[in-house]
């Protein structure tokens, strides 16, 4: 396994260097465009700064108290980490962010919500008392070099999960649920009211349903009929909770580094497990690709923003009658799109809402709009048509992607 | 095994001799007051017949083509039965009871629905082309002495069901549903479409859920792994298309004569088994509890409608205004219904729907209802208050029914 993970870590680091490349491509060739255009202004969507292009995947834990989670990491990490704590009661009193760093420490929440380099900023806005129950963990890992893992406080039963905790526990478990790369949602098959611990966590995790993955955990507690009754409870009220049309996965086992205490079903969680470790294995190549269409689709934009604004500038008279040729246009915009969709072939997917766009131009000037810098565009279509295709081939290939990403 | 045969026959036994008693106390003291009181004629309910209290308890064995229904009944005759067809593409074509008798023989559809001591009588209505699809099977079996069961022919998807049969096999799967004491709804492990063939099973059995059981068959054709996947599937289906909140309740296993395929659930497959079996066991016993109950039902229904029936006939005047006071009468019901209630301490429960009543009522002449016999009031009290806890003290108990009526 020692291999797979020295691979699993050169796989990294590669995808890495792609992220690397795609941050320099966007500084090069798009900020500026964007910035000419105003693309934050348009499309209501900030200019994207290396954080974006630097974090890592993002794993998210989420069960009620006791299933699990801080065992399931601690696992994945084959280490104990700072602050961890587990035990049988609730224990786990913050949301805990695992990161790669040199020293183990242990970082505070508002120190973490700060920090340029990494992805926290947002969480600012769930308070102080949010921040003090907010930490990161930080040590030398290789599994950390590839993901990063959210740990949270259990999901307690509807009532509690409003008070006691002094924020709002379910939008800050939307908020990371958002940015996550996968959710794994923890149950334990020793315990009996599994119907009503999913409808509270279904509850938090509302829209995010596609990225969730679920783990009976503790299945090794009970015989195998047991099992199947768990587990088919389990996926009748999935079924009856959630909206997607696909069976839910549900990986079946015992996520810790104990030993299994019942040996009947020891093959077939081995099978899981395995499953699973390549579902977390395949997230850093998932996420670059990501990264990599997510900037090919804001290209494609920023390019027909561009031509919309260079014609409305080029569209302006050079000295009288410019606010009554500014609303001319407005008004004709559909007519104004068609025009620049022909000529300059675009596609009419790249192109913004006429009603929002809009209400968004009458807010402007037109005669201070910059005009059209076919240099600009030039390197644009470069970008598009060898350097992200070139990016493309220097991705491992999927196949390629490591067994597993935890650490033994 | 032989042993727990016997004694499930004995306890048949026993158990036929209580509604055997049943049927002659219906005769002797409650038909007499149904028909002095018109109970059939107010409550639209037929009186009863032998047959109602002779019929033994139905299980109906439902589900797509080659799912393995006919295969399963032989398993649990341990025989083949005359006109048993089994095979690869759909094979039964045609709804086929399998009864008690001292000869093995076919009886044809016609000859079936009419036979005045079996319970078909009400499907003449879907006339010849679904009689001619219509068969009795009849064999000597210790196991069709305690229930009776019924196999279909396999559903077909969508479109296929509703033509080319010649007669409505949702209505005629529906008849059975509504009469039968169990249905076992069957699945094949190995096939891949589940879900679909789900919407089909449950669309025609709409309304009977609670009586439903499922079998997920063949489940040794597979590792246990896919086991998991497709058991889930179905669970997650079962959750999205039933509607009652308890997990429905799912057997695995392989249930036909050879042996099993692949050894790595036998144990499960072996409890699995052990569960189904006791299910069908306690059928006979679940089956008188419910008659009793019925009829105990029906008894305290009649009762108060002969109080009703009594008061009305008292109230009429000898010589003229009989019109008059009967019109009074009905709008005065609510009142009526009051006053008899507390006069004999009845419950408001066991009273007629006012409105429908009233409607009755205006369709009969109150002078021509019969008095109020106390004689027969007084026997149906000793029904309820002896007879009926003396069958009730009769019947074996819960624990003390058969592991299986499977013959081996
Ligand atoms: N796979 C497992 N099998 C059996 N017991 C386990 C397993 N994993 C963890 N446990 C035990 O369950 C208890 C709870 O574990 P843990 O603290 O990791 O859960 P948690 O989900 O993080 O709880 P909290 O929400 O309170 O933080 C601990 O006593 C732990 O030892
Ligand atoms: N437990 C089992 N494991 C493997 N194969 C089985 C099992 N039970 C039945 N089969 C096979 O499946 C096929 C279909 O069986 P069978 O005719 O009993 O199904 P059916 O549900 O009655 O089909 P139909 O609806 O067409 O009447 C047959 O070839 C039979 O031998
Ligand atoms: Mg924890
Ligand atoms: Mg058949």
């Amino acid at each position: 396994m020692g291999d797979s993970i020295v691979a699993g870590s050169e796989l990294t680091d590669r995808t890495n260097v792609i992220t690397g490349k795609l941050k320099q491509i966007y500084r090069k060739s798009v900020l500026p465009v964007e910035k000419r255009y105003k693309y934050d202004y348009f499309y209501e969507s900030p200019l994207l700064t290396d954080v974006e292009f630097d974090a890592k995947p993002q794993v998210l834990l989420v069960g009620q108290y006791s299933v699990g989670k801080t065992s399931f990491i601690r696992y994945l990490l084959g280490r104990d980490f700072p602050g961890q704590r587990i035990g049988p009661e609730p224990t786990t009193d913050r949301f805990t962010v695992l990161i790669n760093g040199p020293e183990e420490r242990t970082i505070p929440g508002n120190a973490l919500s700060v920090h340029p380099d990494l992805p926290f900023r947002g969480l600012e806005r769930f308070g102080v008392s949010f921040l003090s129950r907010f930490e990161g963990s930080q040590m030398p890992s290789s599994v950390l070099r590839s993901v990063t893992l959210v740990d949270t406080p259990g999901i307690l039963s509807g009532e509690k999960q409003r008070t006691n905790r002094g924020y709002d526990f379910t939008k800050v478990v939307s908020w990371f649920a958002e940015r996550a790369d996968l959710i794994i949602l923890l149950f334990d098959a020793h315990k009996l009211d599994i119907s009503d611990e999913l409808k509270g966590a279904i509850d938090v995790l509302k829209g995010h349903e596609d990225k969730i993955r679920c783990i009976l955990n503790k299945a090794d507690q009970i015989d195998r009929q047991q099992l199947m009754r768990v587990y088919g409870a389990l996926l009748w009220s999935l079924g009856k909770t959630m909206t997607s049309p696909e069976v839910a996965r549900v990986y079946v086992g015992s996520f810790w580094q104990e030993p299994l205490k019942n040996m009947d079903n020891s093959e077939l969680f081995e099978m899981e497990e395995k499953d699973l470790m390549k579902d977390l294995a395949v997230l850093p190549r998932q996420s670059a690709v990501r990264k990599i269409n997510e900037l090919v689709k804001r290209i494609r934009k920023v390019k027909t923003l561009a031509f919309i604004i260079g014609h409305l500038k080029a569209e302006m008279p050079t000295l009288m009658g410019k606010e009554k040729k500014q609303a001319k246009l407005i008004a004709d915009l559909p007519n104004v799109f068609r025009t620049i969709l022909k000529k300059f072939n675009l596609a009419p997917g790249d192109f913004p809402d006429i009603a929002g766009f809009s209400a968004k131009l009458r807010d402007t000037k037109f005669a201070e709009f910059s005009t059209l810098s076919q240099k600009q565009i030039d390197a644009l279509d470069d970008v598009l048509n060898s350097d992200i295709p070139a990016l493309m081939e220097q991705l491992p290939s999927e196949k390629d992607s490591p067994e597993t990403l935890r650490a033994k």
